[in-house]
């Protein structure tokens, strides 16, 4: 049971913590912060937090669990920020994309107090956003990566693994370098595909054609490149590495298809359309929930 | 009105034209053939033919209009069965997703008859294939592309015109070779996107964990490589330059974002990703009919 829940950032990710976890019996008091006072006003009208602090310190102070539900880019920024004020039971959650890069900050940030520190990935989400798509089964059923160090307390371990649990999540326990390589290829790649299929086409003379004639594979492949620009540049930026890795082996790829279609090597292109379609066939098609990516 | 409609390969797309032509009442006689006589039988069954021939000179004959719903690759041999059997009146036209090879085939297989042919591309279908899955509404508002020659009959062209209209569809007119370009990059493109990244996934090492920890972009990005892969060897093969262009001019715009990643260059991405999200927000997301790519 957790005595009081801090949870910062409220919006899908965040709200739908707190209301699994309320809905669970697993919390008894749950403090909200963001940054806009109307949003967090709306996560406690809507039941979602019992108190809403606008300021960090207030939020933090006494928590026993703080879960950091804010873009990678904010999060050195808020762990700075909550450092001083932490209670000395007090364990730190995050949701980030990529876990290497927010290690690295919160060591810096945390000091003597990153063994309470439990790097996390909720690997759910919607396309949707804010506190009012919240809803309490976001996490039924589908995965959260936890990624702790050598010095991480087992018991801060646990206890987030009891949080996860109790809002329906398995988790799995992963090094952060394995799960950010495998984001990179599996998240992160795809979304510079699909930005890069938009842009690419943008740089057409003929667009207007283009766009007027794009259909369902366009569609698909395109969806999300509707993602925030701010949250996919900080992504980019802090999973640089593997993301380039995952590109440059992508583009070797897309190097032997062109080679292929150049000489035209009808088998080439059989053997791996047929190579791509037993997968794809046999890849899980459920879409309980959406990553969070 | 058409007096006697042949519809040579009655699956989702040649069946559900016959179901829109006869809820139009644009049609007095409808005979498919195929190659399956169970498949045509259920055609028949259905309702969505009036008769059906396995014997390809029995459905063409006396035919007003003859429509070939038929993969690219089978085209050719079909127009050379169909040629002698055309009657004097009879109009053909097509629905493949490649026009300037469908139209080098037609010019070698009907001769003289050539001008009486209409090249055409329906921008529509469902992820789903067979007679079954045909209905009435598919081309609803939907664009068929017709990209007639300079020696094609204008009188042709404006009886395929009527009979798509009938269907409920928007007809456009350009050149095989702008349509090719265009089709190589809005959808032949992202379909090759989608079967590399499934195919670079499966190269990896560690491709269990990559699969159980890919979430909605990868199932997004990836949902068109569980397309046929004989039906994609054929469109590869038959619309190679303009394809190979395409990949080219996608490949420059990756290189320029793997050059910027590896720089870590944020105003580069920052641009990328916003002119990108830009342009995806004001793309129509109403999703009525599918491409049949």
């Amino acid at each position: 049971m957790i005595d009081k829940l801090c949870i910062v950032g409220v919006g899908l990710i965040g709200g739908s913590l707190a209301r699994a976890l309320r809905a669970a019996g697993a919390v008894c008091d749950i403090v909200g912060h963001g940054r806009n006072a109307a949003h967090l006003q709306r996560a406690r009208d809507l039941g979602v937090i019992d108190r809403a602090e606008t300021r960090i310190a207030d939020a933090v102070r006494g928590a026993d669990m703080v879960v950091l539900a804010v873009p990678v880019g904010a999060m050195s920024r808020l762990l700075k920020e909550i450092a001083p004020q932490l209670a000395p039971q007090a364990v730190i959650t995050d949701v980030g994309s990529v876990k290497g890069a927010v290690i690295t900050a919160a060591r810096a940030a945390l000091g003597g107090r990153f063994p309470s520190f439990v790097p996390g990935h909720p690997i759910a989400g919607t396309e949707r956003s804010g506190v009012e798509a919240s809803f309490a089964e976001l996490y039924k059923h589908q995965r959260v990566v936890l990624t702790p160090e050598a010095d991480t307390d087992p018991d801060a371990v646990r206890r987030v693994t009891e949080l996860w649990r109790a809002a329906g999540a398995e988790t799995l326990i992963m090094s952060a370098e394995h799960h950010d390589e495998v984001l990179a290829a599996t998240s992160h790649l795809p979304h510079m595909l699909a930005f890069t299929l938009m842009d690419a086409l943008l740089k057409l003379d003929d667009r207007e054609t283009h766009f007027a004639l794009a259909a369902s594979s366009f569609r698909d492949v395109t969806r999300v490149a509707a993602s925030d620009p701010e949250m996919w540049h900080d992504i980019c930026l802090s999973n640089r590495t593997a993301l380039v890795k995952a590109l440059t082996h992508y583009r070797l790829q897309l190097d032997g298809l062109l080679a292929a279609l150049e000489r035209g090597d009808g088998d080439y292109l059989r053997a791996l359309f047929t190579r791509a379609k037993q997968q794809r066939d046999a890849f899980p098609v459920q879409d309980k929930g959406r990553s969070v990516d």
